[in-house]
Parts: structure tokens; sequence; C-alpha cells
């Protein structure tokens, strides 16, 4: 069985772990976000695709979700002293080596694609892991600062990590993604799945980013299979982040109906929502969306595995119907 | 009292801080070598400017001379656990936010001395240190493979680190010398200098590629004031380092008297060499260079510093004859 799986980072990085336990003998191609891409200290850093391929490759720090397993921050600490910054992202000395091995094959003219292949090497996520475009994408936010009450658009991680959301998000712009195409593959990946899934990852800044890139919405809209995800949102409130922040500003409640909403039956065919939603399914489903009310806390690996194999029965459902 | 001092790397910096404690008030502007610059995942590395940067400013690893102190090598075991090379070139965590901040500044258009004036912010050296050029010179050395018989040119730094200078070095050649220029306030401190020395740094890959961009030799022998240097070889062998290898090379024998003569007295007024050279004194005056036998062992800072006074007196001995 070959699955298409659309990812953000944390969420859809733990959600994988739990695919490949539920279908072992499946073969996977995540799509990841790149819209959070950033460049630091000259440095091209890719935190999503980052967090997919040390997860599955087991070199996580398991208790953030992010960066590397034991870890230091030397480096770091050398470039507050001399002043370098931003001092609010957190690289650390393993995880630098990953955006130096990849800074240095993009500036020898190796595409994005081919750089994170090349990663993956490496770290054997087991699933074959291609970014959304090699072009450059990158999410702003644009917010009105508290203190001075000036209006300025912030890249997103600048939003996400250094304000931690605490500002509204007045709009969500993927910069650059109009004129981006999908990366190789991509669309042939697409259009060789036998299902498409949505992780629970933020249906704005990650999975919307990703559809945001001309052609990946079409393909997958378009592919003739199921596509089934599940709900980030569960009673209100997201499982984990701040994708109420970002919802609230492409005008979408924060609610696991809403969500499905705002991707569409022609998107989505099925929609997976946690049992305190279980009111929701009947709204998804008025929506022309086939919807389950099951467990979706991914609280270890068995539960991630539980949903996986749930996404994976409801797309079965969607195919026999 | 202006001192310029042409420096190259461990030598030259143990000899600026005797230096610094001899003559305490001393305004002392250091023209460092760039020869041994290396690119590396896709950094650029000064080892003899960040040598001196870190003896001076208290962040050198003492034990070995060169790097930082409490390093940690994290970032390096990854990039070989990513086949990313080479391994043979020592660059520790806290070591590579240097060239991070450096590397970041050059792509920004800073020339190196400014970028080398901002990381001195940091460290506060206590004297001025000024790459001998802004432009790219890389020292490089023919060798015969003692496996394969190939006749190679490899990086002076694959030469000195990874060989250990275990082959023959054939020829020593500053790649890119002749057209570089001297970094800005090189020539003028030389030209408001009250006395010039050369510590007991490498004749030919340290001094000599600083000599070899054009009009810093001219400078130097125009400047009227005391030139003094120090026998980087005591009893026939270097202090330290492999200075005899590439002595070699430029078909001069490893002894403190042709050493003396390899400078010549067009650009030399005084020379020491230690005790144990006592003998070449006769043969360095007969050279037409004043020359004296003292402890030349840099073993701590007070030797140093002794080292750094008698160099200063035999400047005035030369400045009074």
């Amino acid at each position: 069985m070959r699955i298409v799986v659309l990812a953000g980072g944390i969420g859809g990085a733990r959600f994988l772990r739990g695919l490949q336990r539920a279908s072992p003998e499946a073969d996977i191609t995540v799509i990841g976000n790149t819209g959070d891409d950033i460049h630091l200290f000259g440095l091209k850093v890719c935190p999503d695709l980052d967090t997919v391929m040390y997860t599955l490759g087991g070199g996580i720090n398991e208790e953030q979700g992010w960066g590397r397993t034991d870890e230091t921050f030397h480096l770091k600490e050398e470039l507050a002293a001399y002043g370098a910054g931003p001092e609010w992202f957190g690289l650390g000395d393993r995880d630098f080596a990953t955006h130096i091995v990849r800074t240095q094959m993009l500036s020898a003219g190796y595409p994005l694609s081919a750089v994170t292949e090349a990663l993956c090497d490496r770290w054997k996520p087991g699933v074959r892991l291609i970014p959304m475009s090699d072009d450059r994408v990158e999410t702003h936010v644009a917010v009105t600062l508290p203190d001075s009450g000036e209006r300025r658009v912030i890249h997103f991680q600048e939003y996400w990590v250094r304000l931690r959301a605490s500002v509204a998000a007045e709009a969500v712009v993927p910069v650059g993604a109009e004129q981006a195409k999908p990366a190789p593959g991509v669309l042939e990946a697409i259009a060789e799945a036998d299902v498409i899934l949505f992780p629970p990852s933020n249906p704005v800044v990650s999975v919307g980013t990703i559809l945001a890139v001309p052609g990946i919405r079409e393909a997958i809209a378009d592919a003739g299979v199921p596509v089934v995800g599940l709900s980030p949102i569960v009673g209100d409130a997201p499982v984990r982040g701040m994708a109420d922040k970002v919802l609230a500003a492409v005008g979408v409640e924060s609610t696991a109906a809403a969500v499905a909403e705002h991707y569409g039956s022609g998107l989505l065919d099925g929609w997976l929502v946690d049992t305190v939603d279980a009111s929701a399914v009947e709204r998804v489903e008025a929506a022309g969306i086939r919807c389950r009310a099951v467990p979706l806390m991914m609280s270890d690996l068995d539960a991630a595995a539980r949903m996986a194999q749930e996404a994976l029965t409801l797309a079965e459902e969607v195919r026999g119907a």
C-alpha cells in the first residue's frame, strides 16, 4: 500500500511513527512542510523536515519533540557571547551539523529535495521524505506589537518561538508559495498513492502551507483515492502548539468540525475527531465528509499507531462506499 | 611605544602575551598570517588569527595551544556521521561559533579586517589584530604521496595537520599572495612603528607568508626603525611544530643562523638566538645583523616576557648604534 502523508513537525512526526507501527509494510512518502524554514547564522534551517527525520531516525529529543537527543548548546552560547542573534531559536551543537551539511550542499547547487535525501541516507527514517518544494517559501505573520502598537510582518518562527503566539495573528502568508513548484516526486507520489493522510498537524501553517504550493491541492483532489485527516483540535483546543492562534487569522473557529470544513469535501473524504468531540460527527458528515470519533490523544507510540489504524480503516470505508 | 609584530599561530601568540607583560604600556599592532586559512564545511576558518585572539583574550586551550578551552566536539562527531569531511581538522563546538560569525559577516560584505575587529570586540586581546590582507591567500604545499608516488599540491593544513609534515615539502606556495594587497592599516602601522618584531613563528609559512604580500616587506625595510626577530630554531631543531620541513622546501638549513640569513640584513637589524646556539652569533653578525644569545624556550609566561624584553633591548641597541 502506498501512503502519502502531508506533515508538519512534532504532531506529524509522531503520527508517522504510529503509521509505521500500524502498517509496517506500507510504502510511505512524506511531503514535508518547509514554510517554517528559516535562515539563521547564514545556515538554512528546516525545522519540520528535521523533526520528521530525527523522530523517525531515532535522533529526536523525545521530551521536547524537536532537536537532538543528548544535545549540548555550547555553540549557541558562544554566538550569544559574540552578540550574534537571534538567541530565541534553540540550535544545539549536534543539530548545527545538519544545518551546516544542508547549507553546504545547497551552496554547491543541490536542490533541497536532493539534500534532504542525502541527510536521510544517514537517518534512514523508513519513509521517503520530500520537501513540499525546492523553492523558498517562508510563512510570515502579521501582528501588532503590544508594547509599541506597531504593525509588523514577522517570520513564522519569530511569531511561534520568540513571541510564543502571545499576540493575535492578523494574517498568515506563505511568502513565495504562489511562485513555488512542487519538489520532484511530490505530484508523482500523490498520483500513485492508494491513500492520502493529513496527520493532526497545524491546518494553517503546516498542512495549509503544503496545500498552498500550486498543484498540490489539485493533485490531491484529483487523485481519486481516499483522503483522510485527523483533527489537531480536541475539545475546542489544540492538542499541542497554538493552532487556535493561526486558525483565527484565517477566520476558522478552533473546533474539530470547523477545521474539517476548512479543508472541505472537495479535498477531504474522511475525518477523525476525538471522542470528546463526538457531537461534531454529524456536522462534518453534513459537509460531505465521512467522520468517526476515536481517541486522538497521541500519548505514546501505541496511541499513535491506533490513530493511524483508525485513519486507514476510515480510508477503506471511504473506498468501499 | 608603538610595536608592530608579524605573527603566526601558537608561537606568535605566546610571544605576544610575553610582550604585553614586558611592555604593558606599548601600543601593539599584530599583523596576522592568513595563509593557513581554510574553508571547511562552507565556513571560513582563520587558525592563526584565532589563536592570537583566543590566547590574548583568555579563551585558548592552554595545553594544546590552539582551539577553545572547555571545548566539546559534538558538531564534529555529527558531521562525521553524515560522512562530511574532512575529519582531520579539529573544530570544536565553541570554536565553530567564531567561524560561523566570521562567515556570516564576510557573506554580508565585510572585509576580513573588519570582521576580525568585530570578533576582537568580544575577546579584547589588548592588541590591534589585523590580517595581513583582506584578499584570499592560501599556502599550498607540493608533495609526493608515499603510497602512490603521486605528486600533488595540497593545502597547507592538509600537509601540516593531516600528514603531520611526514613527507618532504617540495615547494611551498602562498597562492594568491602576488595579487593580494595589505589590509587597511597594515602599511600605516608599519610606517608609524617604533619597533618591528618577528616572534619565533615559522619563517616560511607564517612570517614568510606575511612578507609575501606585496608592499609589506618593502614597508618594513623602509620603516627606518629597528626590526628584530627571534629564532624559532633552537639547537638545529624547531622549538615547536615542524619548521624544518618547510625550511628545506625553500633551501634553508634548519639553524638559527640560516634563518637570520634567509630574512637578510636588508630586512632584519637584530636577531636573538638561544644560548645553545651562541656559536651562531658570529655568523649572523657577519651577515650584518646584530645578534645576541639569550634563553629562547617559551616555557611559561615569564620566559616569554623575558624573551620579549630581550628583543626590545636589542632593538634599543640597534637604534643607538
